[in-house]
């Protein structure tokens, strides 16, 4: 597959950027009437598609490939040709603002993320620098430009953002984690040094969605991968407390039209109340929570995103379809839903399958929008 | 710590068992009037105590350790020894039964629990014994018998198991998992393997528990560590259906007194009601549930245990006894409630810390059972 390439895109303004052929990913997020229920996959680009392998492959590392946005642009837009998607996710990684704060991402084979330095002090918290997304993050931000661009108002873009207690959980313990064991050390003896850590990844994450947005992401989501593995109490305090602040801070509004702000806890289901009262505009569920009874739980205050366990694209088409017509039925009929998994797409899943997936989403779907 | 050592005990009969002298435990998950909230931690027995790996040291590994009938009653009670505990659980391993299945069990340091033989067709599932647990498990039923002589009345043995579910994942994983990848593939491309070999799990279980029941257990927990892994639906079809096969063939009275049965799915906070609904005495929960709401929840069906977050013990004294008293706040006053981590107690932690936990739910739970 490929791509054009736009040597000049970075001096395209806002006015010359297309308006949208599909935006039902947009309306459904801000509970407006669509023909269909809109579908994306967490993890869309990624090691499942053998043409990310390739990719990939002509990029070096994962960093290499996130840095490259010509790369970048190429790896987001592939899940594209093979499937009627209805939004693109920008192709990143959740750790590129510990990165730009000088930690030193790398990644090991088979270990995942590590950190060269990890913040355990007061002083160590004290002396990390608040990125500048235009310039410490410029790849990313170009990334996003090119992707918009390329799209030409195909689907809409969607920019992303670790949530300051996921990014702070990686950055105390110098990598993934089993139990977060350092970071939960960290907040329950020195409570204001987490607290000072969150405030500045906040800080942090807030210009970084405001510079997606301004380079031309049309919603934004905050991943709160690790929120889930806090007691209810210490969620609200040091999780949804800095994910509200971030929201607060957000342009809600551009190119004339509402960004949206999805926010999505893993293993959050129990607090789907207070997460709909955070300002965002959406909540993304994971596979542990009936789709059915969230809804009753949020009213209309919110839209939902989710939620099919990623586990089940092993199984068979039929098996996924029934699956999703589960859910589809469990929403029921109305606005409000963006069908997704409950969590990214693994590298074991035949592409038929996830093919399956959104080919059922949108076709067993239409019966539900028919009143609207 | 020395403890008598008993030749003759397998020859006791219920009849000579003593009187409980702290009974709380057991009335408390009956929603019986108590002085003050009983205590217990998840894994009491364990690393964090330097006299356990004296023990351990002695034992040879882990399950020479399991298999000592002597040994275990040793570990069982040295928590005993330390802290005012209001009950003692077997010390065994949740993996027991797969292994008396034939599956080979041991233990790689650092890599968990590994099986020499791993369940993945149906005929592996066809071949598979059930077990009977006096003669094939003799020595957790022996242990049982030990443990509960030498308690002497003390405070009650709390037997338990794996639930079906949970044992499944390791026998099809081979061992621990991150994502359960084949049980669940297995669930979904053959549901009717996965139900045989949870059938056969579920009449296994039901032997075992009962087993330790005429042995001397005076509670039993089932443990579902990974139930909260799966879909909503998924849970109620494949791990609690079971568990609910489970209870409704377990002996609930023995020794003239009713044998409580605690369910524990860790992260099932979403789904207490059915849990609740199962036919146990009481739930366990995790840190993630707020035990305010959760008791809201259920309302009088059932007892709850919990839920401090483990983490929680790394933090100083203070602050461990500020989390206690807003628990037992959140909780409120009347019957009901067992203190107990969300789940069990780390390797790294200061033996003194549990001290402090444990005082502080004596001394600060005292207030909310004065009317009673």
């Amino acid at each position: 597959m490929v791509y054009p390439t736009m040597p000049f895109l970075f001096e395209l303004s806002e006015n010359t950027m297309s308006e949208l052929k599909n935006d039902r990913f947009l309306r459904a997020l801000l509970r407006e009437p669509v023909d269909v229920t809109p579908v994306w996959m967490m993890r869309q680009a990624g090691r499942y598609l053998p043409e990310y392998r390739a990719t990939r492959e002509k990029a070096g590392s994962f960093m290499d490939l996130c840095k490259n946005a010509e790369l970048a642009c190429e790896v987001t837009l592939q899940p594209l040709e093979r499937y009627p998607l209805d939004a693109a996710i920008l192709f990143s990684d959740i750790l590129t603002i510990p990165d730009a704060m000088g930690l030193g991402l790398y990644f090991e084979t088979g270990e995942g993320p590590r950190f060269k330095k990890a913040v355990r002090t007061e002083k160590d918290v004290a002396d990390l620098p608040v990125p500048d997304a235009e310039s410490d993050l410029d790849y990313v931000i170009n990334a996003v430009r090119t992707i918009r661009s390329a799209l030409n108002g195909r689907v809409p873009l969607i920019g992303f953002s670790g949530s300051p207690w996921t990014l702070a959980t990686y950055m105390v313990e110098g990598g993934s984690s089993r139990d977060f064991a350092r970071s939960k050390t960290l907040m329950y003896t020195q409570p204001e040094v987490m607290h000072a850590l969150l405030g500045k990844l906040a800080q942090s994450v807030t210009g970084y969605l405001n510079a997606q947005i301004r380079a031309g992401a049309q919603a934004v989501q905050i991943f709160d991968t690790w929120g889930g593995a806090l007691a209810w109490d210490d969620y609200q305090a040091f999780s949804l407390a800095y994910m509200k602040q971030i929201i607060d801070g957000l342009i809600r509004e551009h190119e004339g039209r509402k960004v949206p702000v999805i926010l999505f806890t893993k293993n959050g289901g129990q607090w789907l109340e207070s997460i709909a009262d955070s300002g965002c505009d959406a909540v993304g569920l994971d596979w542990t929570t009936d789709i059915g009874l969230a809804r009753q739980r949020v009213g209309d205050r919110v839209a939902l995103q989710g939620n099919m366990d990623p586990a089940t694209l092993r199984a068979t088409p039929e098996v996924i379809r029934s699956k999703v017509a589960s859910i589809l039925e469990r929403f029921g009929p109305g606005n409000g839903h963006v069908f997704n998994l409950g969590h990214g797409i693994t590298p074991d899943i035949d592409p038929a399958h996830a093919g399956a997936f959104i080919e059922a989403v949108h076709e067993l779907s239409a019966k539900y929008h028919e009143a609207g």
